[in-house]
């Protein structure tokens, strides 16, 4: 038997595709029940098209998706274009045209993926997309399969390849945050415009997924409260360190009393932690539940390979459900209503790196000012005294979301005081 | 609907499954499609039945396998004995008498697996066992279903959680192998008789499972090489420390140009390898293959509720498969036909600590009976010096098992060396 299928796309992590469907044909083959065969590549026009013939790519090149949707033989459409349109056009029409989907497209799929997954569902074809949280790491499948029988309590996600990268570089080396967003972009890594990365957006979209398939709970982008690594200095780099930590951007995801937070955040790692050993562009996701206790995936975030391994994948996967007449449901069957965390019950510890006057008593100062919120110090730290200023820096215990708001008013309403950063720190 | 179980033994891991069923109940029912019911529980004799009734146990316990076996209503049994017989008969007439079973019974699958297979296959009923390996990480669901599009060339096990424990504590804290042995059997880590542990016995046993899985080759128990950690001297700690190691026991199964190197050792792990950072108990499966390139699997390798969520896993995905009448499936459809690696095609670095006389030029003559053998020299180290010997370590470049044998051989040969030890190097 042979699946067709049409990869909307001929860019880098598409060209994958063949690689892996070539060099792993016969187990491809063995799993996925059938061959698995590459019917026609929709580019943009006839430039695309005649370059492509002239590199040597021996395919059906088409420049219109009708071409693909209109075609009976074509099964499977596999969407690698990225970004939100025409790709969500071209997903809504394949899976209304009767044909499973599909693509690693997070920042659709973490918008418009309810729609999407609707339609699916509603002319009873598959929409998969492991490839659109953690690039190689097969976590969606292992949270959709694996975690069925357990109940996850928190996720934490290093999930932007580009801003581990980033953080790697700072914290490892010492670069300033400007050295090292040079470096991304010199490398690739990181896009002329690097705000999604950089901003936490990216890895807020994968939140949104993971927070469905480890949660059951279908959250808006906008519910995932995040901040990227832009305003992490230096100086918090080597902070951290002197007090155990290392700092990456971290995605949390938590189911408390009165529903899930979600956040993206540059975040305190205690050095022993399993993810703070996550570096460069590898990205890792360390699950907390009931069952299992703590358990970690850890791979590569991008690329053209590890992405593309993980769109055959579903291929193969949908292949056997066409094999076995059990096609159509749900990449993630898990469902529950969708509740947010209220502010109180949100709880983190915290870093602050305050300075202040270089004269007795800021200490005693500041410890009225949290005291006064029923914050208690977990660590406290002073050091670049210089005579008129002081910087202090304080790792509290466990304190709300309505705590830290409060505190934050109080400490910048002292006028000799300068708040110079506040982030989330991981309790031991 | 309601899928009937059976539960053989009601020990530590047999118990975390009512636990899960009870405490995760909406969200496996869910999965299952179905209610999972413990309708029967097999104990040895009456007083384990009175002694767990009087504990409060409310389950239909029995003492004869038969009572399970000829009821028709139970679907799915699941095996939680341990060691052998009797659980090879039992699991043999569950699945001759049509039943699907789970077990985490690794030593059994490990040497009887092949057959039991053949058994589950004839009968077309399911035998899973995700717990077998790795306790609570689902590596096996893993490889099965997600790396059915990637080739793996290597698998690298941190998979005893005894011997890592103490290998860790050896390590991290200087302690002889004595006293870790001790702490581990004070602890409950290892047993009185800690052969399967400390000797490789149990890792290798996952190693053939995991070929099974990651190669699609069913190799033998006497396929599997294997040395555990008991020759491991604080001395080789120390030293593999100043070179930039770590020392764990891990299984290697690599894919050579001519078949499959399955081996357990205690290996040097370079410091910043994801393995190395694997302490404690805890498990970790780290994969080479050409599609991600490198993913690791962490999490923990034995204990109740980890175990159990593996476990109930199975008991979910066989419940799916009975609802989409898809049931009778291997667990692992990947199969070639074995093929063992030639001696000359597996390759490694590796660690030698050998005592000289403290004379010059003894350099000189390790390096010419090396040099005989066409091996190179990566590191080497002086110590240890007394007027009288002195201890040469040298880390080598990779070698075959044949020039290794050879090399051994002429070092023995010498009257005033003594060969120390002799280790696996993982290169960077």
């Amino acid at each position: 038997m042979t699946v067709k299928i049409a990869l909307l796309g001929f860019g880098t992590v598409a060209s994958g595709v063949p690689y892996l469907l070539k060099e792993n044909k016969i187990k491809i083959e063995q799993a996925a029940k059938s061959e698995i065969e590459i019917a026609k590549v929709l580019v943009k026009d006839d430039e695309e098209k005649n370059r492509l013939l002239a590199d040597g790519h021996e395919y059906n090149f088409v420049t219109s998706i009708d071409e693909i949707l209109t075609d009976t033989d074509v099964e499977i459409v596999v969407e690698l274009m990225g970004r939100i349109e025409p790709a969500k056009t071209f997903i809504t029409r394949a899976l209304e045209a009767g044909k499973h989907v599909v693509t690693a497209n997070k920042d659709l799929l973490a918008v418009h993926g309810a729609d999407l997954l609707a339609i699916a569902q509603k002319h009873q074809v598959a929409l998969y997309y492991e490839a659109a949280v953690a690039g190689g790491i097969p976590i969606l499948r292992t949270l959709a399969n694996s975690f069925t029988s357990d109940k996850i309590t928190r996720m934490l996600g290093v999930l932007n390849g580009t801003s581990n990268f980033m953080m790697t570089k700072m914290v490892e080396e010492g670069w300033s945050y400007q050295a090292a967003l040079a470096k991304a972009q010199e490398l690739g890594y990181a896009e002329s415009d690097p705000t999604n990365d950089v901003d936490g957006i990216d890895a807020a979209y994968k939140a949104v997924i993971l927070s469905q398939f480890g949660f059951g709970m279908t959250i808006n982008f906008e519910d995932v409260v995040h901040r990227g690594i832009r305003d992490v200095t230096t100086d918090d780099v080597v902070l951290a360190q002197e007090l155990g930590y290392v700092i990456k951007l971290v995605a949390s995801i938590e189911e408390t009393a009165s529903g899930l937070a979600a956040e993206v955040s540059p975040t305190f790692l205690p050095k022993h932690h399993p993810l703070a050993s996550v570096n460069g562009v590898m990205n890792a996701v360390f699950v907390e539940s009931i069952g299992i206790g703590e358990s970690m995936f850890y791979g590569p975030g991008a690329g053209q390979k590890p992405t593309a391994t993980s769109v055959v994948a579903d291929l193969i996967r949908i292949s056997r459900r066409l094999n076995d007449k059990t096609v159509g449901k749900s990449f993630n069957e898990f469902s529950r209503p969708a509740q947010l965390a209220k502010a109180e019950d949100i709880k983190s510890d915290y870093y602050f790196s305050i300075q202040t006057p270089d004269q007795p008593g800021q200490i005693l100062r500041l410890a009225e000012i949290f005291n006064a919120q029923q914050i208690s110090f977990k660590q406290i730290l002073q050091s670049q005294a210089n005579g008129q200023t002081a910087r202090i820096v304080i790792v509290t215990h466990a304190m709300n979301k309505k705590q830290l708001d409060n505190v934050s008013k109080d400490l910048k309403a002292v006028a000799d005081f300068e708040i110079h950063n506040i982030l989330r720190v991981l309790g031991e």
